[in-house]
């Protein structure tokens, strides 16, 4: 490919509204355009990189043994209607109205429109089990469309479903399709985890998610620094941690007057954060409740609301702590004697000795507190908290990490609540009618290029992963037009490279070296080589990995056996 | 390939909304699926087809120079403003109201996505000329969606579009275009005629469409059997015959009392319908109008409004045709001694002598008529009739045929239309703004398959082109499942195949062998080969080509160099 005959935009501004680096990225490299709000162009630059990703992940379904076949996008609302989710799926479900006044949907998802295929066309048990998968345009109305492509109304995304005769055949595919998801992002060159997910209202039975590590990511992660543990941070289990110590310290009531908060208390006191204890005044089914966690820990509400009796909990009012403590926020704590409060203290609480709460009286706190000897224990001891750096993995190897991650994929064990719904069965062996259960397995496909570049960028632009790179390697030729040498060099490297398997994109814009140079860094090639009028004569081409410190003057045989060792 | 971990299925019956052969045979093997109205579902075995049209227009876009970009589906109405078609283009555009009630269209062409593309990327004249292409879904909300994918309203096409300092440049590129057209459709297998079509309102300078020939085909095209003239009938020119013969006969006066046709005159007569004159009166400016052809031509409406003072020309009525003529429908012509018409005879009408027409009197023709001596001499000669097989072709190279033809391309030189109403200018050498002129080019991807089918197919089903097979060839297994040695023959065979470059299927899911035959003939795979017992001792494979009578049983030798011949 000469980039003479290519169209390469690149620019210096974007506009203010490109908030992370990705979006600036992929518009100063001239990768999108923006044609209306959540709608992008793909340029020939950016859809080079799209097609890389969509081809990894078609092999990968392929090798799977998942099917590809193309639904429409434009759905029937009876379908939609027959799951209920016409209504349910909400304000993202982009309506459409054609001239004969029938309703439709531009397709977010395929479920309705599979399960539809799959009643007319699997009838018996013996096209079990049956994985189909799409590549396609997907349309989501955002109600913020920002990031780019990142979360853009209109992107691409690989959908598939597969069925079952019973839920051992569903966990097999499930295994086969989770190594396929880990093969396509390890091949895409991508620090990603698979995370335990939340399987919520649907009442799957398994779901993970595939986060691509990005510190802009919108979620935080926990993983296991010796196993494949990963987890979203709220769901990841904080174990218990080890006995209990001796009291070492009496009972003492220390003046606070400003201090309501553990960090301003353990300041004031020069002790850690970590023997302080936070205590969170809530209302739950049977009344007041205190919940207590470590100063330097986080309550985490969807473990609180798992617990019995406080799944609709609500933080308490002053007034009712007032009422119940008798002081007000900022010096409570679960020491009452003669009026014992209900306390659910997080694990590591209840294994805390000569800890500091708030003394339940205005300008003071409690140091040196005891269970058993200054309170009661407590009356719950459970994980109320988020996990921190450090922990030990729930999986029992190794610690936990944390770090922000960009989910691009999701895969879930639907189970049948699809098919029960619209009535999808097939034969068994005795020829009686079952409902399959079924799996759907998604990756976002144009979002795994905004969530690379968030990975993989520096100060001088992206800094593209082998696997995605518009082109592995660029030709830079230095003055094109006014010496035809290093033109036919250029054409003989260029015809070695490809030779090789290797993409190699040839600059003969003309441009001064300074500019081609920036562009190249820009758009993130992994090898840039130039040829010089100075080259030729001296037998050597200028070599650049996109990551060296400096580019330095090789022989062909070096040049090539660099290039080619990355490939 | 093995079929058993695919998902075929084939039926025998279709439901009777299918009414061409392409869409009973599509239905019939499982190429698709109706989801609604105007909506299919690509089945496995649909896609593979699909994928092969596309990967073949793919790669002719990029070897004629175009670059693949992707563009979004969805589109704002403020564009489709901008050039008047959002109230122009009628009801096949499907609007779309977003959740904030602002307007956008399911994209039907990408005329105005591309020419706000290009105002913002293109600035100078040194990034012309420049040639986009993408490959996409688009919608058409027609009123009478039928034929299957045929006249579907989702559908995938590939649109070009191409933007030219000048109209030279512009020639330039549609001649490149226009080849690569004629490559993708030789390529395809498929016999296509590219048509010259008329520019229409849009007041382009050029335009052809391409059309697969096919008995069911919509549009009439002539064409020469020595050049590679076409052109719609409606459009092709009827060229002058030779001069006119000498008067041979006295004019008579006939009884004709119930022949009000050429035809039924003729057959009275004994005559040949050549030697008949149909009298078609028309209201144009001027008045009263008698247009004349051949008893064996068709009168062209589009020729005729072409013709000064016709332009917006209607049938005479009975009262007109009485007022100027002194009788009814039937018996009307162009001899009027003393109050003579005017008459615009065709071309060959000019050239007659001896000529039979209507007498002006009720049940009466008149027969041995001659120009100049009965009557005068036409006041206009032109060619107002639709062309018939056998006429010389209008390029003066060979004689016409007629064929029908499915419309699946569309090139056209589209000028400055575009770039014009929506402001899209570059600077041109010397600085100064200057618009360009654009070419767009069309291809129904989705549409070839159906016309692939129409032209291509027999009894048993589908007879596909070996590039649009969605396997080359297909190895059938006898017994599958009692004869595991059948299977290990079929497996080596297979991987021969595939190292030839084949792509084969084993149909491994252990059907009798006439089921299996029907449906491997149904979905129209070009070479079968039948792996058998009988034949693994005999050393030979029963190998019958699709359009073979009968097959035959060869050595392995003989296979590969059969099957390999064809790819």
């Amino acid at each position: 490919m000469r980039l003479s005959q290519f169209h390469l935009h690149t620019s210096k501004e974007v506009p203010a509204e490109a908030e992370i680096i990705s979006h600036k990225l992929m518009l100063k490299a001239g990768m999108i355009r923006k044609l209306a709000s959540g709608l992008y162009t793909w340029t020939p630059l950016g859809l080079r990189v799209l097609r890389k990703v969509e081809r990894v992940v078609r092999e990968e379904m392929d090798a799977a043994g998942a099917i590809e076949m193309l639904m429409p996008s434009v759905q029937p609302r009876e379908l939609w209607e027959e799951t209920g989710r016409w209504e349910k799926f909400g304000g993202q479900l982009l309506k459409i109205q054609d001239r004969k006044d029938a309703w439709y949907c531009y397709g977010p998802t395929h479920e309705e429109v599979i399960t539809d295929f799959a009643r007319q066309e699997l009838a018996s048990y013996k096209q079990l089990p049956a994985c189909f998968y799409q590549i396609q345009t997907k349309f989501r109305d955002e109600i913020r469309p920002r990031f780019g492509v990142m979360r853009a109304r209109e992107f691409l995304m690989k959908d598939a479903y597969s069925f079952h005769l019973d839920d051992a055949d569903l966990d097999r595919q499930y295994e086969v399709m989770h190594e396929a998801y880990n093969r396509i992002f390890t091949r895409l060159g991508l620090e990603f985890r698979a995370v335990f997910a939340d399987t919520g209202a649907i009442g799957g039975s398994a779901s993970h998610e595939f986060h691509v590590l990005a510190a802009s990511g919108e979620d935080a992660i926990a993983f296991s620094d010796a196993s494949g543990y990963a987890a979203n941070v709220e769901l990841a289990e904080a174990l218990a941690p080890g006995s209990r110590a001796a009291a070492g310290a009496d009972m003492t009531r220390v003046e606070t007057p400003y201090q309501r908060t553990c960090e301003a208390v353990a300041e004031l006191l020069g002790t850690g954060l970590e023997r302080t204890v936070k205590s969170i005044a809530l209302i739950g089914e049977q009344g007041f409740v205190l919940a207590l966690v470590r100063g330097d820990h986080q309550i985490n509400e969807i473990k609180l609301a798992k617990l019995p009796g406080l799944a609709e909990y609500r933080m308490a009012t002053e007034a009712e702590i007032l009422e119940n403590l008798g002081t007000e926020p900022g010096f409570i704590g679960p020491v009452m004697p003669g009026k014992p409060v209900h306390v659910i203290a997080d694990r590591s609480v209840a294994a805390m000795a000569d800890f500091v709460v708030g003394a339940n009286e205005k300008g003071f706190h409690l140091a040196g507190v005891n269970w058993g000897r200054d309170l009661p224990e407590p009356d719950v001891v459970a994980d109320i908290r988020n996990v921190v750096a450090g922990d030990p993995s729930p999986d029992g190897s190794g610690k936990l990490q944390i770090a922000r991650g960009i989910e691009v994929g999701h895969i879930f064990q639907l189970g049948r609540t699809y098919a029960k719904a619209m009535d999808c069965t097939v034969q068994d062996a005795n020829g009686k009618a079952v409902t399959p259960t079924m799996g759907c397995y998604g990756v976002g496909v144009s979002r795994i290029v905004a969530a690379a570049i968030e990975q993989n960028h520096d100060a001088s632009g992206i800094v593209w992963p082998e696997a995605m790179a518009p082109w592995q390697a660029v030709i830079c030729i230095i003055n094109p037009k006014k010496d035809p040498a290093v033109v036919v060099a250029a054409e003989a490297l260029h015809r070695q490279l490809n030779g090789m398997g290797i993409e190699a994109a040839m600059d003969d814009r003309g441009l001064r070296p300074g500019a081609m140079f920036a562009d190249m860094e820009l758009i993130g090639v992994p090898h840039r080589i130039v040829v010089s009028e100075r080259g030729i004569v001296a037998g050597t081409f200028e070599y650049r990995h996109r990551l060296a410190e400096a580019s330095e003057n090789i022989g062909l045989d070096a040049l090539l056996t660099r290039v080619g060792a990355a490939i």
